[in-house]
């Protein structure tokens, strides 16, 4: 996997004309860079370079405790040891490759692209006084957002195997639930589940899965579960997502919890709950290759502000792959916080989640979260869509 | 654990002269944040700023998806929340506070305090435009350093059972240990061991525990262990930690493999063995609050070279807490790579590895790593100190 991504990188180098990219990190296991899972795939400690460039050439400068550890692996066709100081190394390959950019992982917008501490920059530039080179930093953001969001083959077969799993495991729940059940028994047994099977959650585990019955007393989508219990005539909803082989998965579903005498969930909760399937329906169906992300947002919050509902107050949708939350770019409103994400357009082989929601009044929250990949011909559905809403008998 | 470790930093924010301490972070599941592990305990999604002063205030500005959640926890006694960007409610706290100088994580030599990384850098710029803020930043490495460094009763409580539990596994991995056992067996045994007990490794599984016998081929420290076989006459270490409720141990052993006939290692094998032991109880026995690390290692490396030995080719010791490297002062070298920190002096409360090795000619590497707690009359010893090297029979 990690040299099947180096291969890609160079063609993306290539495509973007960028001569050289440059991961520059240290203590892997203290400062997690979001782009060594993807191109470097081993533990570091010291200063550390890892350098791809557009004519195909992977050079790796580590501490001498690690060198024998990225000769094993293989994948850096160069792997260059220091013992007192990387400064000399880094120097002299940087001017026998002299790039004319120098790509480097950081980004106002994008956190998976912005794995370069401050301190490290400011250490770059100390490094590299007196070249040229300290002039020629640019942002990566755009080379690891292709890299990142294009997915291979391997890639979508290994998120496909963690949606599938997590759709097993939502099935198993749907045997489980009963009203009594507090929301934490319920994250509890889901969670107990996913440990049989020796998975990993594909966020804290906390709040994964989070549990959400009945009509929320504070706050909203990241709270870990209460001890509230589920009764007759909630709304329940979960989100959760397991991390298998490096992969994530996210979904969220929804249930109804009929009330003595009911066959049915009542028409109001029908209504929230149709608002949110057809509003999914709608942005997967809008979803072409370079169209902005802002307007697959768009079509889905106009949905569902045009059924009677407040707006979501968050993004329609966000990356999966090795992470949850896989950068840019997102199915976002064109909000502050967001910064230019919302502009990026979409591209084929991306990942996205789609995940609306309205509380219903009296009743909860529904909210489904579906994940689609985007193919030359728009968006297809990688989970199974939850078209109707469970019932709790 | 989280609001004692606060109210630590309002104590070191009053001692270091500072007005106020901003970790701004989003994502903490991409990215790292280590000073979150200290007292923001919680994951957090959008930009959030954690804001502590010197005046006892402690304020969390998070998105509205992460509200409810702080709220529970309580350990900030102001929790604010946004929906579309940061920049008002910063602003606003900011110029309520008006901080004289405000702290930020980065550092270009410690890990541990550089978690902001370069484009949060740019964009906190960005957000602080046209207020007196932006020109009050200073960099937290002094704070963090006090806070991390100065371990509290329960801190200590902590490490000293992951040192006893990882020592329990190496007593009982020596019950195992026989000639014709390959590295990786060793490796899965003792791993299986700590899974048994539910015990996470302090770094990552492929090496921990690192298990090397014999001369070495390629390489040195970090790399994963082989399909190498143990044989009579090798020198075998292995390099070992767990994370146990949240802090570490690492902790090193070194092993002779009795030859036919051999009721004691070689006396060249002692010799090296003794160089270890003895280079570190100098070591212990040198340390003081007040000395500057690179003195700490000087002792050793000194004694290492007057054996006869190579001096080692990295620091003599690093603290021990929530990371098995977990940042500054370090026992290192004067090297460039190393920056300022040879010169931090060390403190009482700071735990540290000791951890000296040396190349015995013909029969592998012989390393020995023990903890101490540096108190006011000096290094005392929290691990068993190994003073005799251990034999396969």
């Amino acid at each position: 996997m990690i040299r099947e991504k180096i291969e890609q990188a160079f063609a993306i180098l290539q495509e973007k004309n960028v001569d050289l990219w440059l991961i520059f990190g240290r203590e892997s296991h203290t400062t997690h860079e979001p782009c060594a899972d993807l191109v470097v795939g081993a533990a570091y400690t010291w200063q550390s370079a890892f350098i791809l460039t557009r004519t195909g050439r992977s050079i790796a400068i580590v501490g001498n405790l690690d060198e024998a550890e990225f000769r094993k692996r293989g994948e850096y066709d160069t792997v260059i040891a220091y013992k007192g100081g990387i400064r000399e190394d880094l120097r002299r390959v940087l001017s026998e490759l002299d790039p004319q950019q120098i790509a480097i992982n950081y980004s106002l917008d994008d956190p998976t692209a912005d794995g370069l501490t401050h301190g490290l920059y400011l250490l770059l530039l100390q490094l590299l006084e007196g070249t040229p080179y300290a002039g020629r930093l640019i942002p990566a953001e755009s080379v690891i957002a292709a890299l990142r969001g294009r997915k291979s083959a391997e890639e979508l077969r290994r998120i496909r195997h963690a949606i599938r799993e997590t759709e097993d495991l939502y099935a198993a729940v749907d045997e489980y639930l009963r009203p009594g059940l507090t929301e934490r028994e319920v994250h509890e047994w889901l969670l107990d589940r996913a440990r049989e099977k020796g998975y990993e959650t594909a966020w804290a585990v906390e709040h994964c899965p989070a549990v959400f019955t009945g009509v929320p007393e504070a706050g909203e989508a990241h709270t870990g579960p209460t001890h509230k219990k589920i009764e007759r005539g909630h709304v329940l909803n979960m989100d959760f997502g397991l991390k298998i082989s490096d992969y994530c998965s996210d979904l969220q579903r929804t249930w109804y919890v009929l009330r003595e005498g009911e066959t049915a969930a009542p028409p109001e909760v029908e209504k929230g709950f149709r608002a949110v399937v057809d509003a999914i329906a709608k942005a997967a169906a809008f979803v072409r290759p370079g169209v902005e992300g802002w307007k697959v947002d768009d079509v889905a919050r106009q949905h569902i502000v045009s059924c009677g509902f407040d707006e979501y107050p968050h993004a329609l949708g966000h990356q999966v792959g090795r992470s949850a939350h896989d950068g840019a770019g997102l199915f976002c409103p064109r909000w502050e916080r967001y910064g230019n994400l919302p502009y990026l357009p979409v591209e084929e082989g991306q990942v996205y989640t789609i995940e609306p929601r309205v509380h219903i009044a009296g009743y909860g929250v529904a909210t489904v979260e579906e994940i689609i990949v985007v193919t030359r011909d728009g968006g297809r559905f990688l989970s199974s869509f939850q078209r109707e809403i469970w019932l709790v008998h």
